[in-house]
């Protein structure tokens, strides 16, 4: 049985986390830690759990020291030196922020405005979606796993079987994503006050500024022979969760949508959480909520020889806790879907 | 293990079944049935279900075959004669519908404009609420559960206590009750519509004329010397799931808040589903959402000697589905919480 | 032509006020002021009005030094001062704030915690729901009008004419109350935050400790003979905009519910915003949305001698800035509804 | 005075549209026309109109009869006769539906499955978005204007200075729209239906398949010197009213963003309606919701060398009711922005 801990448990993934480990078969204990909400209830923050689910947030280093495993759900520039502290303990880390998403020292001072630390840390951590990097984690004896952002899955999961089978003409990948209002967390702005969000919509970080960008032309780029550049574009859209990735790109040659249908379903035929729609099917976010699950539907534009992807996923459970819970069970050895088998509600 | 059929599967009541059965550990096989989309798979129309549940609409006595135990989740009037059949079969049956809510026949005939057709199963039949009539189910030898009404259950979950402890002055207790969208069902209405629903809020069957009154009294008067009539009021929410229930009441006597409050601590303390919040704390729906618990937060109006008791469900889980399986669980001799441990989401 | 002053112009009361009084065709200039957006534009608050209303947020003597009418949204314990300033300059103050709404000190310390500092302006305030008190303004040469609380109005309008005609039993008011988030205004709060307050409701200030809990009683016992006590309780519903106030008391005698809706539609015969709607007919906020429309529906539970009433505004049209411009019409002696013809956008 | 009809006038349109014009000062009446609800008055069908606007559905031939002027917003396919009769008795037609938006007639079989069946009144319409064909309406003695689609709408105001500019490479425009709910109408379907719309999006008519597809290239077209072929997907969003497309295209050298802005800026500088944002900000539905204005944003990804316009209005007004109004105004010679005047409700 596992002793899990949660640094960040008070925010809207540490939260998730919680929920979903709560169900976990294999795992015995779970201890938590909270800057803002340091020696308080779990569940006089969040009254779902009250009752059910008392732990009181206790010292980080606590937490460590009780724990076998420890997911990290901070701000970027946090997790290197929690990872430093629980590597020391010989324990393992599961990084849910930004810290060792970018391999690229140079991109994450660029991106994050924020230096490489402890670097050493960087040689034992392994960026990993776990459809994509599975055998690394299993095999390569790694004390660090690096979750994945939300964009980045949602995206990762909908393009690379294109990519590897040559499919994407040079620099015409435009990516139109439109997330739920949790992925800008529990921290109060105007743009998730309520009034604000609903019944509107807009673009944010336009122009290829989101901090995402070079993490999901990373994924792209390690299935590419070309160095791919990409155009990202994210959306708020008015409720709580999911993701919607339109993903557009020019063929390299006119593919049948029948034979990239094909491709998409071989690819992915002995995965668990991956669906790919009949065609004429659109993937709608209702379908994943509240799962593990990404569904991806398949369009041609015959007109202009371009492809559309739709890939979606919910952003708090594969875009976050759901995936770092299959990071866990991979590295931990345990059967990868554990914990997440629960089907998407659907309303 | 346990062999379950769904009557009326494709509803929104029956996908939901569905998904909760799924995850439950006791039972090894599940037979659908739908008279709309018969011979067609439920994926096709539940395209959450893609991949993972693909299973065919069966013809209902085919399923009625397969099965030990037949849950039915049809409109009313329609229960009756499927019960009749899966008797003669020596099998089980959970009715969700209204056909043996009502014990009065006449009460049936004013509110349902429908006979009793089968009137001797009634005698075979048990109405419900784990929480109040557990013994019974246990007991009572019946091949037939009646699975209380949402609006009842959210209700009686929250007065029960305050009437079995004759705190409710004669002719006070008026409720209104507030119900997300998926309280009406998958059929098409203007008043379904999104455009209509949404960003609108509207009360509905107002003065006493919906069909869940009479449910809402019989229950009340199981627990009361004096017969208690009720003013109940439903409303539609803009939102997909969710009940909450705002009970007003005069109080009998002058009795302080911290005594009510806990009465209904000690009514409820072995009670896995109910959990009465702290004296402060407001219900909130979100608070139970995709799960079977119901929070219930206890209020006074000293000014007016009046309690206020807000009472929340999550109107597809605990108000429908989820007890529909408490219920199953009990008579079969389960563990009454198996399947039903997952924890709100709330948000 | 009118020159106007709106003191607390980036509130979502200032801004409807001025996106009305924009249209309003007696107004020639507005001057606007804001502490916390001092010498900004309020298009760079308010992008809606890029190009269209690109005033700067000016000091507030400079506001009072160019108008001849001032409106003042402020939280309350800020107008009486402004109060105080305006009239020195002899100017007329209409305050959507709360100092002047509590005719007895005494209830304004006890639900305020605040003193009138001002005490002479108090004799030359008016408070005012036109349709009420609508005389008084016109005959009484007030220096300033206080507009009422969006839950009284809402309230008011539904309960008055039932008082004036003597309907309703001692001691049986309660009012069960929904608003839209608007009414929290724009300042930054876990309740508001978008991912807390969709897909939920709660109650809140529940037990009678809402301050418009006084400003209710106070209406209302200006038309009864009996000193009435209410238990009101108001609700967050996920919604921008819009009150619905469900009302339910006791009926004195039994009048026919056919009685009681004349009564209404006599009450309101020659009302241009309030409108009895048929018998059998629900009201829904969406029909009164971005108007200045009261519409009331009457219900009557026949089992309980229970009269049920449904009353929806929109909170910032009706329930704030519209019901402010219609009595700055009043006032100043300008048609009532100019400025405010604009119907309801229904969805 | 203006004496205008409405055939088609119980659909989400043409009640946008009776809103519209009731506060249009230069209309005298207006007489309407329902199929589905002849004889009703449309008080009754839409609740908010109650007591205020409480005309008949009367027959068609009758409103053309008392109209000096006839909106038709009608499904595609009846508006041709309709303008036959129209013009029979010498009246002029605006039609919010399709029929006479494409040009060539192999175009309109090919995507509406229809003919031309009143092949000459074709040359006596003008297809009008007033920012680009204002001339042609006023010197062209038309009797039919073809008032345009929301989405061809939305995005032609958004890349039509692009394109006279030549910024854009050939083939790489694609087009990602985002429509609330009443652009389905209100017709029931279970796309439209409250619990599968709302917590959810998705991409329909993907790969170029969508009929408005035709009638942006035509707009684009007019203005290019190439042949554009477009990409174009529409989405579904939950929210009632409004568009945002986000517009993607190569930059056909490397011009500066502000170079672009400033083309913008000075292509619209005489247009009350359009709104260029200054750089940094993007554009937002809420800020256009219940006005007619069009608010466009401009954003470059320097990295590949990309240009993204966000382009926003409401689908009722811009889209259709208000753009419909706008081309009446400039038919008759009124000014462009009567009745229109009226800004976004921002909340």
């Amino acid at each position: 049985m596992i002793k899990v801990g949660i640094i960040g448990a008070t925010g809207y993934v540490g939260v998730e986390l919680l929920r979903l480990l709560f169900n976990h078969n294999d795992v015995s204990t779970i201890a938590i830690s909270s800057k803002t909400f340091k020696d308080k209830r779990i569940s006089e923050i969040y009254e779902n759990f009250s009752g059910i689910i008392d732990f009181v947030c206790e010292d980080e280093d606590m937490v460590i020291e009780k724990s076998d495993i420890i997911f990290g759900a901070l701000p970027h520039g946090l997790s290197e030196g929690l990872a430093f502290k629980i590597l020391k303990k010989e324990k393992k880390f599961i990084d849910i922020g930004a810290d060792f998403r970018l391999k690229n020292e140079e991109d994450y001072e660029k991106w994050y405005k924020n230096k490489f630390n402890y670097k050493p840390l960087h040689e034992k951590s392994v960026y990993s979606i776990p459809e994509f990097h599975r055998n690394k984690v299993i095999e390569g004896n790694y004390s660090i796993i690096s979750n994945p952002g939300c964009y980045p899955t949602s995206i990762a999961l909908g393009i690379v079987p294109a990519i590897i089978n040559n499919l994407v003409k040079e620099n015409t990948l435009i990516i139109d994503s439109k997330s739920g209002v949790t992925g800008s967390g529990r921290g109060l702005s105007l743009s998730s006050h309520f009034v604000e969000c609903n019944e509107s919509m807009n673009a944010y970080a336009v122009g290829g500024v989101h901090r995402h960008t070079p993490e999901i032309e990373q994924i792209i780029n390690e299935f590419s022979n070309n160095l791919v550049k990409i155009t990202f574009t994210p959306h708020l859209i008015p409720i709580n969760r999911g993701i919607l990735s339109t993903i557009y790109f020019d063929l390299n040659k006119n593919t049948s949508i029948e034979d990239i249908h094909k491709l998409y379903i071989n690819y992915y035929k002995d995965e668990f959480f991956i669906k790919i729609l009949p065609l004429g099917s659109n993937a709608k976010i209702k379908n994943v909520t509240n799962s593990n699950y990404c569904n991806i539907s398949i369009h041609k534009d015959e007109r202009c020889n371009r492809v559309i992807i739709c890939s979606v996923i919910d952003n708090m459970v594969k875009g976050a806790a759901g995936q770092a819970i299959q990071n866990m069970n991979l590295l931990l050895g345990i059967e990868e879907n554990t914990g997440l088998k629960v089907l998407a509600t659907a309303f």
